[in-house]
């Protein structure tokens, strides 16, 4: 009995899940982040020891069932049934459902398969993208009215993919905006301009910072499109120095997070996510997460799977977590490091408190589970 | 009994102590590098448990007592009797302070607090701006001149802090200095200028070489104005490739230890530094220790706390340092890795004999220790 | 009996060793990859206290015996026994030797010694530089051509060394290549031109490809004419993404592992090497494959020694990796993380599979290993 067996998570950034069932290529795809899932065998990885680890007794097989086995079951039990269980073991309360990816399921949907509430996080560049308009000023105002207007509970950019994080601290200039905007309007279907991309931050930040919506940030590991150096989160350094008036998430950060957790010791504003290294280092999740708390106030770390395609992400996210931040606690608690109560405080700040903080209308549940 | 209880430390790297007793926000204040103390609560952090942990049993209070049971005895006791206690607790032989930071006791009320003896650390950046001088060259005269009249211990530059680390291999023309100095004396207050503080960290490393003292950088981790990217220690490849005369420190470093101890281990002049990390990390202390001597030479790691401000920092810097080395050291012992007398012989050296050995007069307490 | 004990092993990136007895001071120098050997004691680091507890009972020392015992009794045996002890006791079964640096023996006289089959590593740079031509065609043509026909199982570059692994994705423009040859012909000695530099990376993938060999790039930790930040896998990026048609390995890689961990995981054609620092980082081996894991999926990680001039390194390469790696299988299959066959097969095929999977002519070994 582990202090994290029984928090109600708050999955704080994951995406839908496929409504089908799948061949094992599309399967072998789910567990990669490459752009390719042939060779090398995907499932011959920490996560693809972990599926068949964790998952495969859900779907009442063996623990370490053969990928072929797991596959045949999952295909038995149909896509609907394996998504129920393997969702509703996770134990989340909340969903937080980045629709701009994986969208085959909305946020409702898919805590209606898992269990708990969905919610939206509102990824800004699909907004602006989204948007047509007549004018440069239309454009602005609509994509500014559009994220006040959302009912999201929290924005999202993947800037980290596209130029990069190095943006300014400050908002661009009006002119410059305008000249941007009038540019896109000219022809752009995929934002990449750097004075565009940075009013549209700012301006996410502003919304955010006046609706009490934290602004999560790609960081980190990620997908063959990404340069991981321009991804590196201590490139926000002077962004995040600049807007202490909102809440900033940094999602994944590996292999950053150390550098993530430095910038949640010094900007009271930030918090380090830990999800999609989560479940991809599978027995290694302990490993990455005390890294993280070696500087990191335990009041800004933050769970998420970042679950995605496949519920066994999302699973795995919540199993890995609970076993590997249990173990570790366990041990910290012999060791003398902290009590019981002070481990049980931290399971359960970073398993979905310290999420909820920034998300008030939420609070309730919060203080339902202590 | 760990190899590491006895070993009579050299702090080789730390600031005064306050000498006033402190609210709980101005407590908060010193257990973290963030310049706001509010949210997040900074004693729920790897430092703020190993406060409770272990000094407030040197305060008479049972381990892990609460945050306002450990501020109300603290300030019973009185700052001055908790100082001692803690100080005296770490059992330091040397405090090399920085004169720079926390000022509120020199290196001797410290050591007449703590026991144990107190060197100045000089500031190279504060010996530069505290000079007068009606021409240029009488400025670079001055501070040459003060830097050599110093009885300082060793040096230390914050350039990290100001334009990073990528200093130049070569010092500048004096005729680029002679200019650069000109500007600064029609109205610098903070030097930023590249091209002087260029030529201070030379002249520094000129009168380390000749006087037998080691040049200290900040690197890596440290507070809010920083830029950490900049501060990373490999930047300074191309100076360290330079100047092989004089003795080079690398503070703090992480989370770029790895690289300070590439550095180490290719240029026989650098040492690495575990400070600030080892009593901010708290129990993650052994990890980044063990990574740190994954290639750095035994001879080329050095002891310090970082302390400043609060004297829990120093007293913890010491007793994390015996703690988890002690451990690493066992476990490495029980493993076969090393003897009882290799780990010895290692505790000691990283714990003091390699920083005396760049400060030879005071070598006579090395052979006490022993 | 872990289960890495008996896995015939391919030691896919080595070169030769010493034919001489050393001096202390030659063998001091050997465990380092700083170009001085003085102060601090190359011994007192992780590798120096491998060799003390590892390769002195090879010599029919006790573990742990003193340097000045260790140094005696090698030079009492003479180089050729110790270096055939050494070697045998590794347990290869495939040498590839990079015949660009410590070239004492040849791939075939170290496998003479050691066992098992020596076959060439090509390094790229030292063809061009070795090719005498009339012409810029002529060159290019010759250079081409002497790749297409070489014998060797792999390719090499230095260009990390050189300037630095930020290669463009694309092969320079015929013009701009000629020219660079035409540039080198009027007295080049050794490469450092950043377009033929490209050119002849591009041409070696090129024929790479064509013939089925992979290209191995330094990357990572190395000698003191490094700048490790030039060094950094993650600058490849670019090169990877789009020279999709080769198997690329990056060699060394600490202490960006985990990055080039991430290349493998999204390039299927990028593998990551473990040599250099299994041997130099002694017992902290497991950790630094572990961390590798993390992301790198199985079929992408590949044992070398990266052993030079002293036969240690080879034999401490194989008996750390299968010590330190087999002890975290085990602690793994003891947590239930995997099977005991999977560890089996994880262990044969980092070992040696995954090399021989590139180099397919030498693939009857594999089977005959199993």
């Amino acid at each position: 009995m582990a202090v994290t067996d029984d928090v109600v998570l708050v999955d704080q950034h994951c995406h839908g899940v496929l409504v089908t069932d799948v061949t094992a290529e599309e399967f072998a795809a789910g567990l990669t982040e490459a752009d390719t899932a042939g060779r090398p065998d995907r499932w011959r990885s920490m996560l693809g020891l972990a599926v068949r680890r964790w998952c495969a007794p859900v779907l009442d097989l063996p623990a370490h069932a053969t990928p072929a086995e797991y596959l045949a079951r999952r295909n038995d039990l149909g896509w609907r049934e394996v998504t129920r269980r393997l969702l509703r073991a996770a134990g989340v309360g909340h969903w937080f459902v980045d629709t701009g990816y994986a969208t085959d399921t909305s946020p409702t949907e898919l805590a209606d398969l898992g269990g708990g509430t969905g919610h939206e996080v509102l990824r800004v560049e699909q907004v602006l993208e989204d948007t047509t308009a007549g004018s440069a000023t239309e454009l602005l105002d609509r994509v500014g009215a559009a994220l006040r207007a959302s009912a999201a509970v929290a924005f999202k950019s993947v800037v980290g993919y596209r130029g990069g994080l190095g943006l300014p601290a400050r908002r661009p200039s009006e002119r410059d905006t305008r000249q941007a905007a009038e540019r896109w309007l000219r022809g752009g279907t995929r934002l990449t301009d750097p004075v565009l991309h940075a009013w549209l931050v700012h301006e996410a930040a502003t919304v955010g910072a006046e609706t009490g919506r934290a602004l999560q940030f790609h960081t980190g590991f990620g997908d063959a499109d990404l340069h991981l150096h321009r991804a590196d989160p201590l490139a926000l350094t002077d962004f995040l120095r600049a807007r202490r008036d909102v809440d900033v998430v940094l999602l994944h950060c590996w292999p950053y997070h150390r550098g993530a957790a430095y910038l949640a010791h010094v900007f009271d504003t930030v918090s380090v996510d830990l999800g999609l290294m989560v479940p991809f280092a599978g027995a290694r999740t302990g490993a990455v997460i005390a890294e993280t708390l070696e500087l990191a106030p335990f009041e800004s770390v933050r769970y998420s799977s970042d679950g995605n395609l496949l519920p066994e992400i999302h699973h795995l996210g919540a199993v890995l977590w609970r076993h590997h931040l249990g173990r570790l606690l366990d041990e910290w608690i012999g060791d003398g490091v902290l009590t019981a109560a002070d481990a049980e405080r931290l399971a359960h700040d970073v398993g979905g408190g310290n999420a909820l903080r920034s998300a008030p209308h939420l609070l309730g549940d919060l203080d339902d589970q202590r």
